[in-house]
């Protein structure tokens, strides 16, 4: 009767792990390639991860003092080449608007790849004296950057994200505004909420944000040893300030410019989960991230159909996210599989036999198995649950980073390793720059930079500092 | 010391209400022109009331069942011809990127001006049978229209909104839910917590969705005594589903095209608030509405400072959405006016003398004046004064749309009342197409049809139908 036996949805992980990938996004409704080369349909199921990252994300965003505002899509193009690194790094993957209400433009529009430019017309502005400072903005938009090798999540020509654009008086202060953002936004919702034990350090300067002094980074593993970058924040220094003439009169009455912060994180955070908690059964979504906790299922019959309403009832009740699955009409194997495929952490069966013993099956998707429970204790026992299966998979992502991680001394042997499917460490001061480059030929990059204790280098030359390599998404 | 009486900081609405408005936009800080024609920057004041209008509405869309999702921005240009009507409605406010990546595209893509060619792309293949309706979703996105005479919030070239789009098994179906979200959705929000006294009506056939087979309205007065169209709710019929073949298997097991729904409100709608509510001291925002409900003002000392900050948690714990302004270094002059001009509901306002008398004045943004309150009974007494304050702002809605609008025979009549800054109602029967054509030369056109009770036609045709003329934005 149950599904789970039979032929596997999904390619296995161990077979094809990208086809893997393509299998889940499509088998677990989460979206479908768009008819635009590179864009994206985010389907419901798939937009309530993202919605639900992006209400854990506002709310540390806002406690970390930054506002939401909204900025143009259309951006004029001469903008664009005001900062000079930052022209070159996005010239090559902009869409460009000649057309526009039936005419052509006097001056063509890019679509948006990311708002400093046009954020820093405006900041220029508004800041007039000290007293502006700092100046925290936060929004949520779609961005734009033509994608060759698309790949859904991951790589779209269309993304949705946040971007933070900050101006503060000093060097120091947006320095540790860009710091405070990695950590306390960033660190802690992926860690404590997507449950991804990401690393936290600093891209060298040839992986530094087009335009950027310094660019810090969250490198989680995915579930084939690559690695991905889960978000960056970037200090700016002065540079867009200087091609945008955002100054701010200082408290001794001089003319300074602002230093600034940009940070990010999008859409591809939804391939990051899958990749991470995913297994041959589907996604694993952990619960404090699941906008459904917990699925009551009737098997079949009447009585079951107002049992699992009636619980549903008492466990929503209870705070817990849950949804009630009384589609008796459908196959209830069926409805298993699909629901173990979405990654609902927690499924309450209810069947004839379970009514009369006053019990129910429950069946937990991130460790697996199933047993049965009181109905009368669940109210009681399901926090505890999903507590304990939102720590097992951080465990379980700290686990596979730790065994996949090898300490190397050579540029030969962490080319091995990265090529192996894990990450290696070597130190920054074996490697340095002409070793990445040579590493960039095999497909291998320095994800990061951190020191011997695991923290975030202050430059790239401090001593001790460790490079991450791996092959990434 | 205080403010009020010096020289207005708006122009007073009755010597030019659109400079009023465009005065108030920038004052108040909600939003600058953006570089490129007729878009906007919207600035964290502004985006707050967005961002509180999209909470509001989007547990009542949720209510209503339909689930988020997100479609691209780019479409390719041939789907837009693909139903004749709705392509001769959007080609000329259409945006066209011509270039992607460095290359000129094969096939021109527009940026969406709406999404129900896209959309019905997508339920082409996800609706199969009967089982998959009906199928209601909804996207938070932002759209492109040209916009030749662009004004901010109003008509701009880009803007934020909803698009809801849903598929149905039957005409009954479909209708009824348009029916419900213009009814249970929008004007449940923009009657209960925008608090504007809209009125629900059917468009004629002329202003009808390019692609619809009935548009339903919700028409708000503006404080100049002209027309907003403040939302809409169309009924597509099987326009779509024609042009993309969006069918599905009866429970007959026949092939059926499917009855489709679209519905949409955007940032006008902030526009609308203002021009409802505003007044010549700046915006008053509803209390329902309000980011910030109350703001707690020190006006001088640092004994004030500890004060206002205490009791500004002591009002958060009670529930109220609350600001402390504790910046005692600006004069209490100019921040008592700058909250004037935000339209914050209330504000709690202590000062040395306050603080020896245990005491606060209450000052009241929506009906004025201001009066001392007891310290201490300020938790117990602004949750009522907070509805009091709702109710009335709808009541002037109501009142002024009752004493502006005249009931009239001929069309000479109603183009006079719509010229003098009002409303009228005459029968349709005496207006017709022929009329309306007449009336749309002297810029007046025909807002909605209504029944003589007060309730939207079934038809444009049924005896007793009352057209609701007027100037418009």
């Amino acid at each position: 009767m149950r599904a789970m036996a039979k032929a596997p949805v999904l390619t296995p992980q161990a077979e094809d792990f990208p086809r893997w990938y393509q299998d889940l996004i499509n088998k677990a409704e989460l979206a479908d390639n768009g008819p635009v080369r590179g864009t994206m349909v985010i389907r419901p199921y798939g937009y309530g991860l993202w919605e639900r990252m992006q209400q854990e994300m506002d709310v540390r965003i806002k406690d970390a003092g930054a506002q939401n505002a909204y900025f143009p899509l259309f951006i004029p193009q001469s903008y664009l080449t005001r900062e000079a690194q930052h022209v070159e790094g996005f010239a090559p993957e902009l869409a460009v608007v000649t057309h526009g209400g039936g005419k052509e433009l006097e001056e063509p529009v890019v679509v948006r790849p990311t708002s400093e430019t046009i954020v820093n017309e405006y900041f220029s502005k508004w800041v007039q004296s000290y007293r502006d400072l700092p100046l925290l903005i936060n929004q949520w938009a779609n961005v734009v950057r033509w994608e060759m090798r698309p790949r859904v999540f991951l790589r779209t020509s269309e993304f949705l994200w946040q971007e933070g654009h900050t101006a503060h008086a000093t060097y120091e202060d947006a320095r540790d505004y860009a710091a405070r953002i990695h950590r306390d936004v960033y660190a802690d919702f992926m860690i404590n909420v997507l449950g991804i034990d990401v690393v936290l350090g600093r891209k060298t300067a040839k992986e530094r944000f087009a335009g950027a002094i310094n660019t810090l980074t969250l490198e989680g593993m995915m579930g084939d040893g690559k690695a991905l970058q889960m978000g960056t924040s970037h200090e700016l220094g002065t540079n867009f300030a200087k091609a945008f003439n955002t100054q701010y009169l200082s408290r001794d009455g001089k003319q300074e410019l602002v230093w600034q912060t940009s940070w990010g994180v999008s859409t591809r955070m939804v391939g990051g989960l899958i990749m991470s908690h995913g297994d041959d059964n589907g996604l694993r979504v952990p619960p404090r991230l699941a906008a459904v906790q917990i699925v009551v299922m009737a098997i079949k019959g009447d009585e079951a159909v107002t049992k699992v309403r009636e619980l549903g009832d008492r466990l929503k009740a209870a705070g817990l996210r849950v949804q009630v699955d009384d589609r008796v009409d459908t196959p209830f194997g069926r409805r298993a599989v699909d629901w173990e495929l979405k990654g609902v952490p927690v499924r309450i069966e209810i069947g004839p036999r379970d009514l009369e013993a006053g019990t129910a099956m429950l069946a937990r998707r991130i460790p697996g198995g199933k047993e049965p429970v009181s109905v009368e204790q669940l109210a009681e026992l399901l926090p505890a649950v999903l507590e304990e299966d939102q720590a097992l998979l951080l465990r379980q992502s700290r686990e596979r980073r730790a065994s996949r991680t090898s300490d190397v001394t050579s540029l030969a042997e962490a080319a091995e390793a990265a090529n192996a499917g894990g990450w290696a460490r070597i130190p920054w001061s074996e490697l340095g720059p002409e070793g990445e480059a040579e590493l960039a030929q095999q497909a291998v990059s320095v994800r990061c930079l951190v020191a011997e204790d695991g923290s975030v280098p202050d430059s790239d030359d401090a001593p001790g500092t460790v490079a991450i390599v791996a092959r990434s998404y």
